[in-house]
């Protein structure tokens, strides 16, 4: 990481800030630029070192070098990742759809939809079982009730299950029936949910906030893999 | 409501929406206009009636003239809403302001906090102990621990402590040391935490979302209420 | 449209505004509903008479039953409208693709993108002579000269010349080189700039601004069409 | 400027960006860390290097030490700077209060509002006599009328003049009226018209745009200030 020191810092908070990087075992590289003071840090830990120093003296601002995400970064791991579930397979050159209602209504409606879906060539079922609403008054899914159904879908037709969990007490009531775990988009922040499915053992689908930076959404997916 | 028809919609698909309004008990009120036909509805309900409407055969839209938020809405409750609790008094005229750090570090840090939060004349005292973070290598706050230096900051100056729940599981324990409970812009929409926070005992500071609409803050605002 | 009256309105205001919209000529509908009562008119016209109303004593807010762009909708002209310019047809089944790099950068790099795009099966090129950059300092495009090598490149592919204007003043010069003018998104409610392509002869591409509504985009397109 | 290069390029690759470095007149640094190495360059010009290297081979990104907005920057002009026109004050601890409505409507209705506003103690008045409007079917403003009849309302009151000029084009006009230029949200990235506004002699009020960056906002208010 790069930390640059403000433009009024001496050159004694600089190396203030370098000793506190040796302390910790690290490598600090001191650069007398034009306008700033910068300390080029050499084996810091991306995931921890940066707020040890943001609020050191002289300090303006702490660049990193790497993504703060680890885990979901290509550089750690840069074989794609294949999912494999029923008949669903996704990644490394597979692709698959995913097709369905927005949400659940009877067991005649997912039926037909599962029929549908699977003639024209999808191999998941979508469908919501618990709907996230703007208002409390709209239909908020059939529930359990609905997770049933979709079970009964996939039965009939080996699709792969794909349905939202909204909140950490539902998580293995809806692992019960779902093959991967869909987080909404209102939900991409919510950290709590995010680690709970991440302990689940089924592979989950993180859908991209409204305006989420890139940055942010890895970072969201790192909370899920954080988790093993 | 209003349910406007499509341009293409024929006389008896009006008709036949007319008739189900009667059929609900409500007064339908049919309109031919130039390029479209309405059919203006008297006495519906309006959080529930709406959804029954815009699925029928040569139905464009379904506008509500009256706001989906009812418990929220001024008109439902004219007279300003007042919060006490501690020193801290807001609405129907009374400004209260609440200071503090974003997060709970340490005893004396939250301490000397309260004291100068206090001495400039604020009467509420926040400060995170549950930190939703961008990433979940970052401080994630002293949880239970910093409840409680909170606390002690409120038993020594008076002030009222508002401070952040992230999830469910977590509203009883906050509740036990919080006097107003806060809902982060990021959890603006995490419809089962803003269930949970309306079933318990305490005021609620519900924050507006990066980027969510009026009508969506208030629609969020009414699942708190909801709860009674 | 339906005029909205106030909770607290009189009858007396809603009779008032009956008699303003039989003064236009229209045919006003007086509705008492539970909580409000409001105005159905018949025979407005979408584009104007909205605003007449929305400031008049005792009304709360005015819907409007047809969409407020009647050029750029649907339902004014159902048929797909074609666009082609040289080799490149777009709309009514036809699927043009357009492809080139952000800006022209010299003879050589715009020829060798030209040749590629044509192999690669697509009818238009695409390639920035204006640049909207965030930065004054950032590189600004090859203005007039780049212009002339996209002229180049068409001369040699067929292909159609698909480049941005960024303000009215240079919209003859663009017209006088491009088959069709983008607006970029950063532009989309640069309503004189609208104007100004609407009044040139040459098909216009639009851009959706970031976090533009749907009906903020429709309106755009709208300013354009109104030009004729 | 800090120059990382991608975890998969080779120490020649490093080498031959710091030979280019070196060729500009600058002093590179190669700093080999544990997963990247990186060139922190010593004396480049903010405004114009970066670009050079960003498509180097090997380069993954350029970090900048320094902002891109340099005229903005406090710290190439930390003074305040003060605003003087007609009796408004504004910075270097003078607070400027601006007030009036949407559009200049009539003669009455803006020296009504203009004798209320000095009547409230504001020093600034304003009113749009050119409206950015979503539809083009809207009221867009009084035009040159309403200019006019602002410099009525100063004539009277003394209070200076902020109105909204929408395209470069009208610049030289708004300007014989106006004391201070606003540039509406929607033209925040509207960079021909910031230069426009740039090169006229009179302060300019830049709002931000929806959703734009604190570093977009000011590299906008360094297109203006760039024109001198």
């Amino acid at each position: 990481m790069i930390i640059v020191m403000r433009q009024d810092a001496s050159r004694e908070a600089a190396e203030d800030v370098a000793k506190r990087v040796e302390a910790l075992g690290l490598k600090p590289n001191l650069i007398f630029g034009e306008e700033r003071t910068v300390v080029a840090v050499i084996g810091d830990d991306r995931r921890k070192d940066r707020e040890k120093f943001e609020s050191c003296e002289g300090v303006d601002k702490v660049l990193t070098i790497l993504a703060e995400y680890k885990i979901a970064s290509l550089e750690t791991k840069p074989e794609p990742t294949v999912i494999r579930t029923q008949n669903l397979v996704i990644g490394g050159g597979n692709f698959g759809v995913i097709a369905g209602p927005c949400s659940v209504e009877s067991e005649e409606q997912i039926l037909a939809s599962a029929r549908a879906v699977k003639a024209a060539g999808a191999t998941g079922l979508r469908g919501g079982a618990f709907k996230p609403r703007t208002s409390p008054y709209s239909f908020q899914g059939m529930k359990e009730d609905g997770l049933k159904l979709l079970a009964a879908a996939r039965e009939e037709t080996g699709l792969a299950i794909v349905t939202e969990v909204m909140t950490p007490h539902h998580v293995d009531l809806v692992a019960s029936y779902a093959d991967v775990m869909q987080i909404g988009a209102r939900n991409m922040q919510n950290y709590h949910l995010l680690q709970a499915v991440g302990e689940c053992d089924k592979p989950v689908m993180l859908k991209r906030g409204a305006s989420a930076t890139m940055d942010e959404f890895l970072l969201a997916a790192e909370y899920i893999l954080d988790q093993g």
